[in-house]
């Protein structure tokens, strides 16, 4: 019988034939990922471990990009501590505060991730990754030291979801709207530790930063990973940025599933998702009387070139409602220089945005944008949890750079249909 | 017998034809400013004052720039009382997070400053508005309630230092330079309560960058205020930013000084203050082996435009050291798209930089840029207290913006001479 992708993956880094969902398989591991909350953590769990050295220099990441620039004297002791073990250890790809990006934005543009590769990050989003076919996922600070320490992680071999996406998008509806719509449908438990893998003419037709809004919001689902097999999209994304030396797997046509689901998203409208969970979606046009006071674009979600300019597309030669903070979050360095070079940086400041240097900060009311009580934000962030962008007395709602845009247009939730 | 420009602004406020120092008077205001940090506190005592209305809607400023964009539930509560407090009274100057710029970078570009005007705000560095012939000052909270509440505000009129600076500057010598100097020769009690009257073919020669920088760390020498004669320099950057409603007040030749202070600063260097203190400034040659972990260049003392040039011009085509992190905030929405049409954010971008949405953040270690124990910064921005920046073994040394773009290349604090 045939193989699933993740499967394949797993059998490939732990030197297996084949494998069955629920194996326990030690694997070898390509990248390991930490940011500033969480490498301080592994890196004391790793003090503990006894080794002297990482088990490669180049195959750890550590990026510190949640409360960065330092919002405080805690944060600003956790870098220095990351920074000084980077040092210590001669880790190549430690990525300074202001010449970094948001880790998921970050390492696919560095050419840090390629198909069928295993990359854990000690960060929940790590599953971005799975829209290159490398299986991404996000695992504790302990397990982070250990897969510095080793470079091997056990999984137990996930069950795969198939998701096929027929039909042909409307406007603005882009990948976002998809994968809300389907953590809407199956719940935020829905993919439970199982492999998300997303395929069909729709995805064929996405863009690989369409792509990777997908697969990053796979834990949303609760998946293990949200896998999408790479294609010429993926081959020219990686052209220039990483060299040939990787594997490419894909499912097989007799690969077992533990289930199938087919949308046709045809009709499908963008998606807001309510407080305080990402399954309490509606499509738009059911989304009424809900005004905002901020809204937020960017996040290692919808912080790359693609959602800038359709946030400047919706924006363009208009002005954000006088009682809404805009703020805008390029998810890298390179992303920020080529939106001034197009133009955009200076129409999201014409409408009144605030563009800030790169950092996770106000995705998770870390820093730059926290929420008072009482206040209601749309963003394109992945998470809106109660208090995820500040006080608990606060809401969050999900949707894409569009609608988002504007919305702060409006002032309150509406379609860009309702402002262009 | 004649009077100095400070005499005279507060004699046309109060009604009077000749005052003296030492006298208390009850003067008009013609601005009262507040920031997020102070306003809170002012509303509450406003409401206590039990007047229903401000005294004018037109004069009254509130920039939320210190914590901003909200670093935290409480920052976004403080904000959050601004807006409604604004909203409330009507309140033409509200300035909202994202169109904002730092206060005292924002409010001379908007044309709230005028020569011959009081302003007060809750804010030390309110001096700065002294290089317009303005009468700005610091005050409390309190104060800032009163005089939303009247209007008015008393002083005790002070007594006038007179600075006279001669000579012609060397390359890389600037407004930041000839404070630093005083405050180094007067110390940080040298100009307490009195005003501090800035004069002669150096001041006359300089742009108003360089004057607000004088003029803004007048308070760092105790100073009530740092005035400097209004000249056609003035005037130009007035024109088209205000109307011409405003009278210009200057000292008479035989006006009463409590002293003269001459300075020939033809041979001044670039200046470094060393910490904990303004006063413990040394020239840049005699600095050595300071290595720095952080750059700052921007704040309401060097975020201008000139200064993002300046420091642009010693980072083109190079890049900074390795273990520095270099943070740029330009002090207003305008500056920043300015900077960008002359591709000077590419430039420093290019050089490793965070450049940061306006915020006061660093500065006084709020948000963006925090230093951890045993960290040294060297920052254009006005302060360089124990802690200033974060943590209390953190150390903050002053200087102007292209001793401080040379620094974040060589990695320690150098002269711009050697890197360009």
């Amino acid at each position: 019988m045939g193989m699933t992708m993740v499967e394949k993956i797993l059998a490939a880094h732990s030197g297996r034939d084949s494998l069955e969902p629920g194996e326990i398989v030690n694997a070898k591991l390509d990248l390991v990922l930490g940011n500033d909350i969480t490498t301080p953590v592994a890196i004391e769990e790793f003090e503990k471990i006894g080794v002297e050295e990482v088990f490669d220099k180049d195959k750890i990441a550590l990026v510190p990009d949640h409360f960065t620039p330092n919002k405080d004297i805690n944060s600003a002791g956790q870098t220095k501590s990351i920074r000084e073990f980077a040092a210590e250890k001669g880790i190549t790809n430690y990525f300074e505060i202001g010449e970094m990006g948001i880790e998921h934005c970050l390492l696919p543009e560095q050419g840090l991730v390629k198909p069928g590769q295993i990359i854990i990050g000690a960060d929940s989003h790590t599953c971005t990754y799975g829209a290159f076919g490398a299986l991404g996922t996000g695992v504790g600070s302990t397990d982070m030291a250990a897969g510095m320490a080793t470079g091997e992680a056990w999984f137990k071999v996930p069950e795969t979801i198939k998701f096929v996406f027929t039909g042909k998008l409307q406007p603005w509806v882009s990948g976002k709207d998809l994968i809300l719509h389907t953590i809407g449908d199956i719940g935020v438990d829905g993919a439970l530790y199982r492999a998300m893998e997303f395929t069909g003419e729709v995805i064929d037709s996405l863009s690989m930063a369409d792509r990777m809004t997908i697969s990053n919001m796979a834990i949303e689902a609760g998946g293990k990973c949200g896998l999408i097999a790479p294609d010429q999209t993926t081959f020219d994304y990686l052209a220039g940025r990483v060299d040939d030396d990787y594997q490419v797997f894909t499912s097989d046509a007799d690969a077992s599933y533990y289930k199938e689901i087919e949308y046709n998203v045809s009709e499908l409208e963008p998606q807001v998702a309510f407080p305080h969970l990402p399954e309490n979606t509606r499509p738009i046009s059911q989304v009424k009387d809900i005004p905002v006071d901020q809204v937020v674009i960017g996040s290692c979600t919808n912080g790359r070139l693609k959602d800038i300019r359709e946030a400047a597309q919706v924006l363009k030669g208009k002005k954000k409602a006088a009682n809404v903070r805009l703020l805008v979050f390029p998810g890298t360095q390179e992303i920020y220089k080529q939106a001034m070079h197009e133009g955009l940086i200076e129409i999201l400041i014409d409408a009144g945005a605030a563009v800030s240097t790169p950092t996770c900060g106000p995705c998770l009311g870390g820093h730059m944008g926290v929420l008072a009580a009482g206040e209601k934000a749309i963003s394109t962030t992945n998470r809106n949890f109660v208090g995820r962008m500040g006080h608990p007395e606060s809401e969050v709602y999900l949707a894409n750079p569009t609608v988002a845009a504007a919305s702060a247009i409006a002032g309150e939730i509406v379609s860009p249909e309702e402002v262009v």
